[in-house]
Order: structure tokens, then sequence, then C-alpha cells
């Protein structure tokens, strides 16, 4: 294996999702729903290869969909983008951030992220031979450490590449963390990489998109995706939106890492962002109640839960419960009780900053939520 | 943009289709059908999106296409492979290509390939910080000059990227060719990737994959896709075999560019790997068809055609048009003209290479190459 990714293991996703398998347990893991897509994203799929939409897309997307993009961002962010030159479609969210960062980052160039952090962010900052600074947030509200991030940032800086919705917190950044990111960032001429795929699951408050901060428009790439929020993860549909300056980087990228996404996907997502806003606030009501379900059983088997305003994730201190760390208690959980959670420790630079913690997601439906929760109250 | 993708434009295919739109020209160029893929493989993916599968993939291929795959390749190669710890599922070839790139060869090391080459070689060597040494295939039989290649390969030699049936020129490699250069990897300890998306459009020998050489297995990343053969371009489902320390580099890099492919999609390229030898038969047939049409209807327009014996392209020398130069000759072909062909200069590490050949596909409907025959009779 080449030395840019020596260090990195197999993802815990595809770690704890086998597991799962394997022991026919519960899996509140990897975040993907046990529940379908709606059918009339999914028609519209069937409907794009039945009509023949089967060749190569437009290596940046297929205009349809480039626009929808386009136009949701416009109704999200109030912000108006050009659907040729600063959208470019992508195989999933996590291509979008491989993309962004290796077009965008040099060798040695310092980047600014938040631990914990979904782990392609450090694997393709390793890729890019980026230098990681990260900014530990902590339970229980998981804030910004202001002066820590202020100390970080300097116009060394190249890039900030922040998550909020927060995965594995849960935690939304506030407005006014995303004001001192912003001025740090037009101070030391930083660029964004904002990964956003859980906007439309803010459970308390609207989800700001940093780009739509004045001034910050011009030095950020806002990525997002289908997945998340149609309940369609195994499509691959993501998408980076900058200025053009930017976007040529992302695209050079892109070009060379997978050149084109699937073409009859990236049609019925065009659909599928055409959703009536009703669409999106009941998406939301049923992940609320799913949340209260399952926050309500950690607490009840005695968890320590921390809150969660986004996401459709949950941290928990599992530390009650006596087990040596995250990895010791996750692989009791597995065995013994039958239920699968993440260890958060692979999210750090340093894993022991993670070492009380593990997350549990709550996409999926009730009954299988109560299940998880009946398992360990009997068995933990 | 980065450093590692300064000096690469957009890619030439992406140019030339977009000018195919704007001139509605007859395009000739990017090597995708103007049919249909076979509705066994449609109405396979359209029964994966309606039975729900619909949620990620397992990162590294959904069982049944990694057992699919793996059949294949033993009935094509002779070879044995364990889907579970040997293939690799990707999105599309290109994103094999850039997998097995960055995931096995570090900032110096040397990587020998032939020119010309699919673009994404050279940008994805460039990303990985490769030092590229390129042998140029000469027309008119594009032959491996052998010497050259002795003189290339060394002990410092990392690894060849090698691609039979061979795009742009359509030259197969000999068998005697891929003894030597087995011979000289085995003798300096160097990988080969192989790149193979053609191997079924082998019109006058077998396709032979390189890994099936004594001694090579354990050596060689073989690369394949879904589209060309299927006529199923825009769905980019690839894959790579690879013994289990070179899949591991495969693997690590893979679950960070894209994490995992289209789970529907997936589903069907299973389908359509079983298909029976006569699917492959009638292909074959059908493009030697074509081939025969385009081949002939070149040369009745004046051009020097040089033998293409695999893929479904064909190499010509421009030069009794007058033209300057390739790309010249293409902007002339698109707009007096009506046609995309794709000039090959940017295929080559030295752009004079290929200043006097363009490259045509007959992957079209024998109209379409007949309407583009008579516009080039009429009009060059
Ligand atoms: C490849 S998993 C992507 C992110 C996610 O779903 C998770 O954090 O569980
Ligand atoms: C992204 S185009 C892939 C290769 C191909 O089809 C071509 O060479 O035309």
């Amino acid at each position: 294996v080449a030395k840019r990714l020596e260090k990195f293991k197999t993802t815990i996703f595809t770690q704890m999702s086998m597991l799962a398998v394997k022991h026919g347990a519960v899996n509140l893991g990897q975040g993907f729903p046990n529940f379908d897509g709606p059918d009339f994203v999914k028609e519209a799929a069937i409907q794009a290869i039945k009509e023949g939409k089967n060749q190569y897309a437009r290596g940046y997307g297929v205009p349809d969909l480039n626009s929808a993009v386009a136009s949701r961002f416009k109704k999200d962010s109030g912000l108006v983008v050009d659907p040729e030159k600063e959208v470019t479609v992508t195989s999933g969210c996590t291509e979008a951030i491989a993309a962004t960062i290796l077009g965008l980052i040099n060798p040695g160039d310092e980047v600014v992220l938040f631990a914990p952090f979904y782990d392609s962010y450090e694997a393709t900052l390793s890729m890019a031979g980026a230098k990681i600074k990260a900014i530990t947030l902590r339970p229980p509200d998981f804030s910004i450490p202001i002066d820590e991030l202020k100390a970080a940032v300097s116009k060394n800086t190249r890039a900030i590449l922040m998550n909020t919705p927060h995965n594995p917190t849960g935690k939304m950044f506030t407005r006014k963390e995303m004001d001192t990111i912003a001025s740090l960032c037009i101070e030391n001429d930083v660029l964004v990489f904002s990964d956003e795929v859980y906007d439309k699951l803010a459970f308390e408050a609207d989800h700001i998109s940093i780009a739509s901060l004045p001034g910050m428009y011009e030095r950020t790439v806002t990525m997002n995706s289908l997945g998340k929020t149609f309940s369609l993860t195994g499509w691959k549909i993501g998408w980076a939106i900058a200025p053009p300056h930017l976007t040529w980087g992302v695209r050079q990228a892109h070009s060379y890492l997978t050149f084109a996404t699937s073409t009859p996907m990236q049609s019925a997502a065009a659909t599928a962002l055409r959703a009536p806003d009703s669409y999106y606030e009941e998406l939301k009501e049923d992940y609320n109640a799913k949340k209260a379900i399952l926050v309500e059983g950690l607490k009840s088997v005695g968890f320590v839960v921390y809150p969660s305003s986004g996401t459709y994730f949950v941290i928990v201190d599992h530390t009650p419960f006596g087990l040596d760390n995250d990895v010791a208690f996750c692989e009791h959980l597995i065995q013994e009780v039958g239920v699968v959670a993440i260890p958060t420790s692979v999210f750090y630079l340093n894993p022991e900053d993670g070492k009380n913690l593990v997350r549990f997601t709550f996409c999926k439906d009730e009954e299988t939520l109560r299940e998880a929760v009946r398992r360990m109250k009997q068995k933990l």
C-alpha cells in the first residue's frame, strides 16, 4: 500500500456493518436507513433506465441535475449559482470531498478540521499531503473552543474543512461559531470546504450554509448529497458547489477519479431535488420521532446521552458500563448484546480523545430501534 | 487548482462531446454507443430498485457482483480468484485506475506506460507523484519497440501500466510482447496495472490477460468494467482483480475516493456478467460489421486508416487533408463537416507525436456511421 494510506485501516463502517451481518446484530452503526427511499424517486430512476439514459453523462453532471442542485441551493441558502459553471456532480459526497481536497490542496498545505470527523477527511487530506490541524469538539455540547480555533488559523492555513450538522456528534454549528469561522477565513484568506449532507436533518434550528455569510461564497466549496435526505444512500449521488475558480480544481480531480456519475441515477436525483417542502418537513418529523425513541431508550439503559440537534446520529458516554474503551465496548455490544454502534476513537487524530464515546444512529424503523433498546436493557 | 493537476485541461472527451452537441455534429468521438444496453440487464437494475436494494453497498462490492466478476475472470483467463479477498468493485474502470495508482504508487516511483494512452493514466500518476516513462507505439502497427521497453524497465521501475486491446489505437498486444513484458516484470520485480475494458472486443485473436502468464498473477492488478461490453457506459461499474496484498492498497484508496458504488447498478452488473457466451459472440459480430462500414468509409474518404484489431476505435492519418495538426483537423471536421473525432495529441507526453493522428469510434448504429462518412465525402 502507498505511504499516503499506510496508517489507515479498513473503514470502521465496513468493519462494523460486516460484523453486524456476521452476528445477526441490530445495526445502529453505519448511517443507512433500513427502510426504502420514496417511490417517486425510484420511479424516476426506472423511467430513466427504460428511456435509455444509460450512456456516459457529461463529466460534471447531467444538465437537469446541475440545474436542480442550483435551484435547491438558491431556495435553501439564498445564493444564486450558475449550474453550468459552479456545480459539479460526483459519485457521492465522499467523492466530492476527495475531488475537492485532491483538486485544491497541495502537499504541505495546512488544513484545519474539527475532531471527531468522518474518517475520509483525514485519509484524503493524507492523500493530498496536507498538514492537518485538528480542533477537538468536546462533550457535553461539542461547541467550538474559539480560542483554540483562533490560535490554529493563520495566513499559513489553506482551508478549513467543516461539517454541520456534524457527524458523529449531532452538533450544529451556531451562528456565532460560523461568524467566527467566516471572519477568520476572510482575515487570513482561507478556503472553506463545507460538508452539509445532513442539512435537512436539522431539528432545532434551520441549517445555515457558511457560503451564505457575507464574503464567504467566493472562498467556499459546499458539498452535499442525495443519500441522507432521500434515504437512498446506495445511489451515490453527490455534488460540490463553488465559484468557478474553485470548481475548476474540483472538476479536474473529479474527471480523473471517476470521470462521470451514473446517468440514470442523476436523472432521478434531479426529480428528487424538486420535491415539495412537505417532503422535507415529513422527513424531519419522522426522524424526530425516531430520535425520541432512541434517546429515551439509551437513557433508560443507563447511558449518558449527549444532546444531538442535527444528523441522524447521537453520541453517548459508555463508561457507566465499565468497559475499557470505545472499541472494547462496541465489541461487547455486538458479541454479548447483539447491537452494533460505532466506536469514535477512529474519528480523532488522537484516538484517546474518543475512548469514552460511541455513536448510535436512529435511521432505522421504530421497531428496530425498540429492539436494540430492549436488547441493551436486558443484557448490558 | 492543486499543482498535481495544473498541466491538465478539461478532458478531451468532455470537450468534444460538448462541441458535438453544440454543432449538432455526428459524434464519432467519445466511446459511448448511441444504442441502448440489453433489456435483461436494464430489467435487472429496475428489479433491484423495486426490491429496495438502495442503501450503501459493502465498500468493496455487493457479494453477488464480486462472485460474478470472479466467475467471469475464471472463464476468461483460467485464473481462480477469491471474490471476497481479490475483487474490488469501483465506480467505473476510471476509478479502478485511480484507486490502483493512488493506493499503490508512492511519490517518485517510476511507472512505465505506453503512449498514446487514455488521459486519466497520466493525470492519476501525476496525482500520485509518479515519475512517468512513456514508450511510444508508432503507426502503422503500433507494435511495442522492444528495445526501448527493455531500456526503460529496471529495478527502479515500480509498475507498468498497460491496456490491451489498446485505446486509442485498436492494437492488441501480441503474445510475444506480453511474454516480454512478463519476463521484464519478473526479472525486475515490477507490478503490472492492466486495463482490459475492451477484452470482449478482440476481433482477430482472443484477448489474453497478462495476469494469466506464469508468475504474473501475484504482481498484477487487472481492471475491467461493465460499460463497454454491455453498452451501458453511463452506469459506471468497474472492478479491479488482484492478489490480497495488492487488493489492500486498491481498497484503501477506493474506500476514501468513493467508499462504495451504486447498489442497484451493481446488482444488475452481476446479472450481466452471467450472460451466455452467445451474448459476447453477437456483440463481437455486430461490432465487426460496424467496423467494416467505418473502415471502408474512411478509406473511401481518403484517410490512411491504420489496422485496428480490438476496441471500438480506429486511428487514421489525417494529413492527406492538409490541416496543420490533429486539433486543427478536428476543429475543421466539427465546424465544416459536422463530424466529431478525437485528436490524439493529448494522449502523448509529447503532443507532437500525435499531431498526424485522429481517432474515430464505430460504437454507433450503422446509419450514423454511414451519415458520418457521407458528410466527410461531401465536405472534406
Ligand atoms: C461510508 S459511511 C458514510 C457516512 C455515514 O453514513 C456514517 O457516518 O455512518
Ligand atoms: C471518459 S471516456 C472513457 C474512454 C472512452 O470511452 C474513450 O476513450 O472515448
